[in-house]
């Protein structure tokens, strides 16, 4: 049984280590989630439980790797932002985006029960993830913006498509016909004159997604309680059971990323160093 | 809202496709299995549910993706194999690696309590993945050889491990001391004057692992009853929810394919086209 | 004067290995050589002093490399084929390349005034180069086929192009316009009945192009004088003057390589140890 | 002779494009240049001859690529960097380095009469090159630093060196180990007490190597006569032979770059748009 003789085919493997001194992004993004949706009975154009049960799938995957300083999700995706020279796997694009990709998931089944209550799961889904570099802060911002106009523009478009249905009687192929070429003033416009909806009133968690970040004043605790700070040891680090806390250590917001606002009041986050 | 503005920042997103015409496999590797099977109690050092419920996750991937021709697992990893010339997802390595070692790791925990009863899972388990080509059908089955010899040796030394533990009363400490140095020989000559265990009486599920393959008859079966075959297309693909069947697809073997033999009886896996 | 708070700037470079057992194929093309060959009056459709340039060039280049098995030119490019399992540059592609190019393009200069006696270069030429893998012979063979027929397709156009010029007057535009949606079939009859020339029998330098394989005689003769053999070290090598010998090592073909009988003929080339 | 039935390898070519908004570096290095330079004779241990045909294939390099805005050299190495932004060749790293090497090669051998007179070239030499990013203008700007760095320290060891064989007598092994284990300010030491030279006082060519930048003024003015500007067009553009000039383009300097003072004199360099 000469193990030896086989070896030589670990050279096959390719080492992709990200450039270093950039950003690391990692998105994690739902496979066919139209259909899960519809299989599930989502509530449309929003379901609370999804949303709420996809913030706690990245809140695992944030408790795992330390080195993730910021995380936002929208719809059925969510982005993971590694600190720039973080040294997790060795900065390995590939081992990254498949332990976050399946912790995501494995954590979707695992607290489905503690949104959906007794709904039971019909199969378990999958996410595809990809990882990017992005080398300046500017263009770090950029990208979280993309994905935040993202979630406004089809939560606009969604929000009249359903309301149209539900509240209109008309079918989805009525709704799509109403919309088509309608720019984001004429959609507001059809909100608040014909559907008796104030767009700017709906929840912020449904207009700006949902931004995670690490409670500074609890990460200055944990530092001066430990200094153990596996993850971004380069080495795979063992798996930690999460302990019990008093305070959160992550914290959730939704708001605005995309002006000066949020950066000015988290200057930690992409200076980690210059607090 | 100007999302046009921002949308540059998918140029920074990296093409990663494979080599076309080389054979491509994913390899999926529990993470910090180690600490998983401590804190579920897995019986050593075997655990047959845990065997069984990898083997379920395996078949969930293998049902999604069409293109998977054979997988094979031992312990806490599985190995899938795409036929050669697979269009899935434009042979995106990231795309097939991450779906692969989400929907695996979804399906774990989902499928759980068919094997743990109802022992709790306490935390959801990550799995890394790796894409790697060979490029002929001898590297391709060198690599299988590996990971079979592989099963084998881990095999040999941890029934030689725990029987010392649990027959002879030794520390962990002791039987790694007891082991240290020893040929494979040494190892089957313990079990079987000390030990009374003749190696190759046990099981095959624990010595050889496990084999996954799709039943030829079957699959012809299919083809005729039907022209979908959306699996290969190229592009994304619909979630397809595992319609019921009288007879399984695939099939489950616990035996050597380090010789001839294995391939010889199913000659379509390395030459789909010449049946 | 600190050398080494600088050196990190080592670690953004890039490994960039060749994946195992594939033929590996680095092609040369000249940059802008339209224009270098209107500058220096090359003969239309085809110019004997150039293409024994660029064969010599070629000849410069497998001298250098000795993992170069064969090489195929045409017009301003050429092909270099390496072993499947060559550890040049441990088969680091940018090496590769890099190295090859550049040895081309000084070769060219270097050996001009051998081929274009007292007639001046006016400035430097470039080559690009490209590496690319093929997994198998089959790949290999359809590679080197695609640009003989590349350099048929070309030349059959060109020798009708030029000699409606030449011959019958015509500007290029109509000369172009002749030809358009013409098959190979019309300009064979176009070039029979209404300009004189019977096709085949142009020489074959222009129809098939340059096959460069090593003497096999040769070869043995030289392994068994000597036992250095550099090239597949793996690590740099030193660069070696070439010697002077009584017989050429390599030897220069103008025949076809797409049917069999040239693998048939050069069996070794596909199979460097089964002699 | 069908060509399209092969054309099927075109897919096998990998896309190698350099990640956006990073610094590329392009860096070109003699192959084999120590036994080069002893079969051309060169001066130990600084050939002004070759340094400064170095310089000038360098200069044929920055005129054809309109988007290298700095060189520097030394020894037998040249760096390249292009503006962050460049989309020459979209970017693709292979096309961009062995371009550049083997432009740099052809002039090397098309100027060497220039420089050494009716000394002939004997062999054509060959050049590899690397791609490398750089994220920031700090990364960058320390990539250039190690470079100087490393010319200083070579010319300081080189100087003593040849100085203790030259006016001591020492032989080549002596020479090394007098040197083993020394500082820099033992060397400096040495050669002031016991070889009489103030390695202050020795040309700049040598301590510093080789900047190559744009003359602005020249630039503007090259600007406000043409507006072709072909270079950075993303296509490959035609080959230019260059034109004659009153004034030179590119101007040459022996500097100190890793203080600031030479980048707060060009600030155009890191900031192109700014000036």
């Amino acid at each position: 049984m000469a193990k030896s003789k086989f070896e030589y085919v670990r050279q096959f493997e390719v080492e992709d280590k990200c450039l270093p001194n950039c950003w690391i992004v990692v998105r994690v993004d739902g496979k066919g989630f139209h259909r899960f949706s519809e299989v599930h009975h989502f509530m449309k154009p929003n379901d609370d439980r999804s949303l709420k049960l996809m913030t706690k799938a990245a809140d695992c995957v944030m408790e795992e790797f330390k080195d993730i300083i910021l995380a936002y999700g929208q719809s059925d995706e969510y982005s993971f932002v590694f600190r720039r020279n973080t040294t997790v796997y060795n900065r390995r694009a590939s081992k990254m985006m498949t332990n976050i990709a399946s912790l995501f998931a494995s954590s979707y089944v695992f607290y489905w029960p503690r949104y959906f209550g007794t709904q039971m799961m019909q199969y378990p889904p999958a996410f595809d993830a990809r990882t990017v570099l992005y080398p300046t802060d500017k263009n770090l911002r950029d990208y979280l913006s993309w994905r935040q106009a993202d979630c406004h523009i089809n939560n606009l478009y969604n929000t009249c498509f359903w309301k149209l249905i539900e509240d209109k009687g008309l079918t989805p192929a009525q709704a799509q016909d109403r919309l088509k070429g309608t720019m984001s003033s004429d959609k507001n416009e059809l909100l608040f004159s014909e559907l008796n909806i104030n767009y700017n009133h709906l929840p912020e968690l449904y207009r700006k997604g949902t931004i995670l970040i690490r409670d500074k004043d609890n990460q200055d605790l944990e530092k001066s309680l430990s200094s153990t700070g596996s993850s971004s040891s380069g080495s795979q680090g063992s798996y930690r059971v999460p302990s019990s806390r008093s305070r959160p250590n992550i914290i959730s917001l939704n708001e605005d990323l995309i002006g000066d606002q949020f950066w000015e009041n988290h200057p930690e986050i992409l200076n980690p160093g210059k607090r």
